[in-house]
């Protein structure tokens, strides 16, 4: 039966209620990882977010986020987009849905070596080209560009955690990048 | 603070909390339409399922469900395909997990086209070939198999609803049928 | 036997030769269907090609064009987008290499529905967003920009020969559009 | 003009005038990495072929060839995966036309890093699930299934030439493998 007083923000969760729903549900997530590609269209740079995890360790991480109800796939990566990388990134969504795989974090160990303690979500995780200035907003935020023989080296590779090294490969094999 | 007892069922909600979650989150959802190939992987057959909708009214729809909590998409994708379509479809899940489309389905109308009255949800959606006996184990259920060219008559079509037509022509559109 | 003078213009084949290879080997092609895209990377106008074909007749065609000898299908694309919407279209190449379909062209009717009288031709199709100012460069060339809806209505449609109403439709159901 | 009398074989070339065309035109290949997948459609082994090169050496290589004139794509490959894998093999070709990357290769180094001292070759990349039993006909060729792990380990991608160890590595990341 359900008596509770109307939402005055329908679609907002408390903390305490996005907590139970993460133990239940899986989340929709959107990663995003921007690039810089010349007038052909190769990557001459990938971003990667460097950022203080809870234990206060710094690990490599991408544009990433939560859909929220009733916002759309694009809207959420714009919003995302704009968090991480400020107003002025220019990010260039493409016409097609397609992400470049679809990330599934669970809270332990799966077929998909990907983890995320808090929860179990579903990420659709595209690489986007972009053209403007980025400047990260958020004071705990790094933003390096480097190019992808650098963001495929070990020393950076072992920066990544819960399986993220592994993202950034599909995502450099999407855009024609095996090495 | 969160002092509730232990959950017996955690990853279980209840049809309430699932209620509620419907209002506050975007659902995960899989959905599937199953083909029929031949040998140089051309569509010959496409299989639509044909349901009483709560008006009574029968719509054609897809192999479709939730993605549970701790579940891999391809884990689910299989278990609505056998709850669907039996024990003994034997679909050929693809090496590469993307899905022809992503479909964002929303309670009222958006610019994606596609609606559901319950919920937000985001369908994973992809073509699946079949190769054994198709038998819906449900009784409300009916599968017919019929040309790409008959799936896209306008009869057929007109008995879509939510905007699944559309998805159709994209899923046939992705075979290489722009008919 | 092999006698001929050594090749001036190698990778360069005379007009003879073309021909002769086209009755022998399938071509490599690519084509582009420009597309003008919103801020969120939604389709608002499809860019279609009006021109004269040998009989005389105006049919709706795409940007497309020959891969050369030594020639990337980047490199392709670009000179082939400049040639036909002039050198400040600024077309936004995708990080990845896929195109939305692979058109396979034969002189004769086959399980493809795509017709090409002069050759086999193997086309990369692409979709490309265009953000600057297309004008077109040879006088037989009529660009009109189209909404979706406008491109895959039937009066259009008619106006396209040899299959490609059926690609232009695949081109849209890739970015999301069904309809 | 051209007065040539009738050819006995159209769509076949002589070995010389392959060998022309060879120096003038992108051939149009296909290739075909066999893998054998699990009932959820997780890679569990690739295929790969080892095959002495022109200067004795073991290479590894795939199932790859020529599409010939007025062949279709999905032709082409069903009759190469025959050719090196036999005639039971039970190769599954996808309902979608697309490859997981289009291989660019060219007689000398250039951006894509593939290279084929004979030609210019456009490939079309495929993984393909195969259910069947594999047994190469040509004595010059052995297939060996590994894991995905084995398969990237440094000694087997050492034993790739040409830089088909990209390609390799693109493939398993389309397939949602990184490591």
């Amino acid at each position: 039966m359900n008596v509770r007083t109307p939402d005055p923000n329908p679609g907002w969760l408390s903390d305490e209620d996005l907590y139970e729903a993460r133990r239940r549900l899986p989340m929709v997530y959107v990663e995003a990882i921007p690039v810089r590609c010349d007038a052909l269209g190769y990557v001459d740079e990938v971003g990667l977010l460097l950022q203080a995890n809870e234990q206060g360790e710094m690990v490599r991480t991408f544009v990433s986020g939560r859909v929220m109800y009733r916002e759309t796939i694009r809207a959420a990566l714009l919003r995302h987009l704009e968090k991480d990388l400020g107003p002025l990134a220019l990010p260039q969504l493409s016409p097609s849905p397609l992400p470049f795989t679809i990330a599934e974090y669970f809270p332990s160990p799966s077929e998909t070596g990907l983890t995320d303690d808090r929860q179990h979500a579903v990420a659709l995780a595209y690489l986007i080209p972009v053209t403007g200035e980025c400047n990260p907003r958020q004071d705990a935020l790094e933003l390096s560009w480097m190019t992808p023989a650098e963001a495929l080296s070990p020393a950076i590779q072992a920066e990544f955690s819960g399986g993220r090294a592994d993202l950034l490969r599909q995502a450099l094999a999407h855009a024609g990048w095996g090495r």
